[in-house]
This record gives structure tokens, sequence and C-alpha cells, in this order.
């Protein structure tokens, strides 16, 4: 019958409408695999499970309430699921075999796991040179994220003002890259001075702002952005898109990523915008975006990125936790503004 | 040198920052002009001022403040200005002939003037056989702003549930019209039971309903939208804003027209939007605009509507205001929620 292993993986044991979810919510157990060829069904694979990608999105998916994001909640006594690097270990399906690497965008938040190998978005070849956790920041949501928010939606023009606050988080750290390379002016937005210097140092940012320290944000926008805004890439929401919306040029477009500083609330605490009348005079455009609505694009995304790493144009930041329990923690680091980049946890030596 | 005529216009005598514009703020004066031929200057035509539109934009002028539409302040002393038909009088431009009745965008809220040729828009032909004031409603300011922001901006498909706020006001009820004519499921707000049934009878509405008795604004749309909204023009902004935002279906479009329930607050007292969230993971675009932007389509919609019009598809309802001295409560009347369709002050006879 095949070696039997255990695995630990993550649960939903209660909802969290509030705050940043904690060990009442998020549970680790264990279970017995058969991970063997002949253990596992027809058309399936088995793998053990790399590195995880940890997203500001999944907080959204905790709340046991369908809005904002809107994305399916997931039941309480259900496995967490997220965007994985896993290596094949026993298939039965002819596309993959033992050692293959594989991309897989809603994986078990597991050790090992037992998937169908339609869900295996694609192999990753070593050839190419490029590190795994390149795959899940640069190459994977973040980086997808920041190439649709700038690249498809912005659209900035050479010498365009680009915005992007979260700069030094892992969608931002991709975005500005995205935006020099297009030729435009690039400021950000970040929690502390030292993220500051190093999206300018590391992330080729023109100029940033500590919103912790110049918290006047119509002040730092009016100082930063003396010929207004055209594009802003928002990953926050409330009081900077607000203030954002009092310097905007004409035409302006605002691309809506997520909103970080809003997802623990509920929305009827959330930041109002008081503005938004600004956009009928400025003739903005604001447009939110799910990466689904855009998966036909990713192949165009992977081949420019990809091309963009080689080149060393554009570099990422990876915040790799060690170990499978590292999870809940991961996560709530991304509301805590301690952490820098792409927070990954890699659960497996590749 | 020909007659002089004593000619009352409106000038700004103080900036109303807040609430319904009043005597201090606006005051009528008397000039007089030579308005004959011989008396004009080159390139120039003389003209009686027959019908003034009056627009909700025109209050954002009055404010001293520079934001929310953003367009130029009318500066102290000056003459107020606005979309008018006149009569020519005199002209030294050898397009216009006495007697001929023209279209300007921006004319002096006066009883006669003298203005630069260039600044009409163009003759309006008798044999069309539209009425005058159709050319400040269905074919002026307001119908060209129900057109972009239903048909340009919003482009709803057969089927699309749309709706419209203000929807007895002068965009509303072209826009209704619009929508339908498009074959879409239409559902409009506005503020009495009789207006409701105005929209139902006179502007082929599906359905309206009162929000000063339906108050509940989530509850409604949760009523008159089962299969939520597609397509949204916002005339009113706030509240109803906030709760189109949860009741939006995936990709839905806002095209924001202007904002009534706004226009008299200075903008940190505006009501703040609090669910922008649902933006993203409804991938909505939300757009502003300004006619100004879409005057090279203007021509392609008159041409449109003036069709609609000769067919019965198009209706509008004028209020006519009687008497340049009327214009202060016309103005103020857009705001108290008393008046239907479009106003217009008649300054002469035609």
């Amino acid at each position: 019958m095949g070696s039997v292993v255990e695995s630990r993986e993550w649960y939903l044991a209660s909802y969290s409408p509030e705050g940043v979810p904690n060990s009442d919510n998020l549970k680790l157990r264990s279970l017995s695999l058969s991970l063997d060829s002949h253990s596992i069904p027809e058309g399936h694979v088995s793998l053990e499970i790399v590195l995880i990608s940890v997203d500001p999105y999944l907080r959204t998916r905790l709340t046991g309430t369908l809005d904002g994001l809107y994305i399916a909640q997931y039941e309480v006594n259900e496995v967490i699921t997220a965007f994985a690097v896993g290596k094949v270990i026993g298939s039965r399906e002819s596309k993959y075999s033992e050692g293959d690497v594989v991309l897989v965008p809603s994986a078990p938040l597991a050790e090992y796991c037992i998937i169908p190998s339609s869900t295996i978005a694609r192999k990753i070849h070593a050839a190419t040179g490029i590190s795994l956790p390149h795959y899940l920041s640069a190459l994977g949501v973040p980086g997808f994220a920041a190439w649709v928010g700038i690249v498809v939606l912005g659209d900035p023009k050479p010498g365009s003002n680009v915005f992007i606050s979260a700069a030094s988080g892992a969608v931002g750290t991709i975005a500005g890259q995205l935006a020099k390379i297009r030729g435009c002016r690039v400021i950000g937005s970040t929690g502390s001075d030292q993220k500051v210097k190093l999206i300018k140092e590391e992330f080729g940012y023109d100029d940033g702002f500590n919103y912790n320290k110049e918290s006047d944000f119509d002040a730092a926008l009016s100082k930063y952005f003396p010929d207004g805004i055209d594009v802003y890439l928002d990953n926050v929401g409330g009081k900077m898109l607000e203030s954002v919306l009092n310097h905007v040029n004409k035409h302006a477009r605002i691309s809506l990523c997520g909103m970080i500083s809003q997802y623990n609330k509920v929305w009827t605490e959330r930041e109002g915008v008081r503005n938004l009348l600004n956009m009928v005079g400025k003739e903005v455009r604001m447009e939110g975006f799910m990466l689904e609505s855009y998966w036909h694009r990713f192949g165009d995304f992977a081949k420019e990125m990809e091309g963009y790493i080689k080149e060393g144009k554009v570099t990422s930041k990876n915040k790799i936790n060690v170990g499978i329990e590292s999870f809940l923690d991961s996560l709530a680091s991304l509301f805590s503004s301690s952490n820098i980049g792409k927070v990954v946890v890699q659960v497996n030596e590749a």
C-alpha cells in the first residue's frame, strides 16, 4: 500500500470578522496520507508542498461575510488554500512525473497533499535560472497584481507621475520597478524611514515618504507631487485614497488592487472617502481588479516578467519563514507593517 | 449711434461656500448696451437672450474653492455665464444675420449681450420642428450628460439592470429613456411618490422608488434589484452611491455625472463612502466625466438625439420660469427637490 506520511495542515476553526486572525481562528491538524502513485486516484498527483505564498487577500476569506473582495469564504473545518510551489511525489497523470516542480494557484496549506492534476498551473523548469521564491513574488500573485494594476489598467506614459501605496510590500516593490521601466517618475508611501530608504535603493523609486511620520497626507502629496498624480496604484484605501483624490490630475487613473488598511474592519467601520466628487471634475477613472479575470494574460505577463528578471531590471525581496507552523504569524505580519517584500512560508526543502 | 437698451445681468456679489446661494451672493445690476451692428466690434454679434439653462454645476462655480468639479470660479463682480439660446440683433460676422437663433454654451446671464461670434456653438433651424426649450434639455447640457453617462461610459447591454438617481431631474429623465432604447431594465430613485409615478408614466422607467419614503437604501436596492446593478448613473453621490456599491454586479460600471446631494457642503463635510473595497472584488469601473472632454462627440449625440425626439422615443419636461429675475430662485429650486425635469429661465420671447 506504499508509505504513509503524517501531514499537518491549517484549517479554519472559527471566523474572524475583525482584527488580526489568531490561533482561535486558524488551527493546525494532522492527517495520514498515502502518497505513492498506486495509492492515489486516476488523474491526480501527490505533492510535497515546498513554498506557500502568504497574501493579504487570504484574510478576506476568513471573515464569514461575503463583501469587499467577494472571494468565497472558507468553511469552518475546511483546509485553507493558497498559491504554492510543490514537488511531485506520486502521479496518475502522464504529464507529471516524480520530482517535477509545479505551481498550484489553490493548493491546500499543508505539508503534503493529493490534488487533481487539472489544478496545477504549470511546471517550473530549473533551467530558467530563476530561484523558486521568485515564482511566488515577481512571477506570482503580487507580481501579476502589480502588472495588471500598472501596465494594464494604469497604463502610465513616460514622464507620468505615479504614486504607489504600501510601496515596500510584495506588490509595491514590483509595481515601482514596472513604472520605472515605463519611464515614469515614481513615488511610494511606506511605514518607516528604513523602508523609504529601501524602496529608493533597491527598487528604483525616485522618492518616498514614511506615512507614520508625514501623517498629513495632503501635505506630503503636495510636497512629492508638485505636478499632481497621473496614476495611483492603491493598496491601502481609506485616508490615503481620499488624499490622493485631492491631488489627481485631469484624467488620472486609479487602480484598486486591494485595501490592506481596511481588511480587518467590518465595512461600516471603514474610513469613508468624502471627496469622490473630485472624480467628476478631474474625470478620474477608478477601477478595481481581481487576478482571476486576467488569467488569460498570465502568459504575456510571465514572459515579460521573466525577461525583466533575467535582465536584472526587476528584483524581489522575499521574507522566508521556515516551517508550516509559521503560517499564522506570517499572515499576521502582513498587517503589522513589520514585513518588507514578499512573505513566503517554506514548508519543505525544494 | 443706434438705440441703447437697458440690460439686466446677474453677477457674483460674494462667494457661497455652503448652503443654497442667496441674494447676498448673486445680485442683479443694469447696464446700457448699444446693440446695432455698427456699434459692436468686428467679429462680434449682439444678442437678445431668449432662454437660459439652469444647471446644478453652476452652483460649484460660486463656492470660492476650486474642488469637486474644478470648473473655474466666477470672480467677484463678474457676470454669471450659462448655456443659453439667443436671437441675433446685430452682427459684424457674415455667418450670422439679424433674427438668427443661436446656441451659446457660455453666454452672459443677461437680457442682452455682445459676444465674440466664435463663442456661438451653432444656429438653430426652425425647420427641425423641435421646440426651443428642447435645445436646453434633451439636446442641451442634461441630454448630452445623459448620453455620455449612459451610452459612452455605462454602455449597458440589452437586459442590463440600470439604476439612475435623481431620476426625475433634467439628466435622469433623458438617461432613463436612453437606457430603455438600449433594451435595459431601468429603475430610478427620486424624491416623491408623484415623481415616481411621473418617471414611470412619462419617461418609460420600469419602476422607481421615493428615497424619502424608502430611506433604507440598501433595502430598497435589494427589492428593486434582485439580480444586482450592472450600470449606475450617479447624480447624487453620498449614501446612495455607497448603497449602490453593496449591490453591484461583477464588472459593473458607474458613471459619475455630478453629485447634487454634495454641492452645498465643503468636502470635509461630505458623506464618506466606506465600501469602496467592493470595487475590488466586483471589479467595478467608476468614472467621472465633464462634458468639455466630449465636445468632439456633440455632433454624433445631437444627430442621434434629434432622431429620437422626432420619432417620439425621447421626450423632455421643461419647467420654464419667466423673467431674468427668476434665475436665483430657479437655481435654488434644483436643490430643493421641488423641480421636475429641466429648469429654464425665459428671459425674452423668442
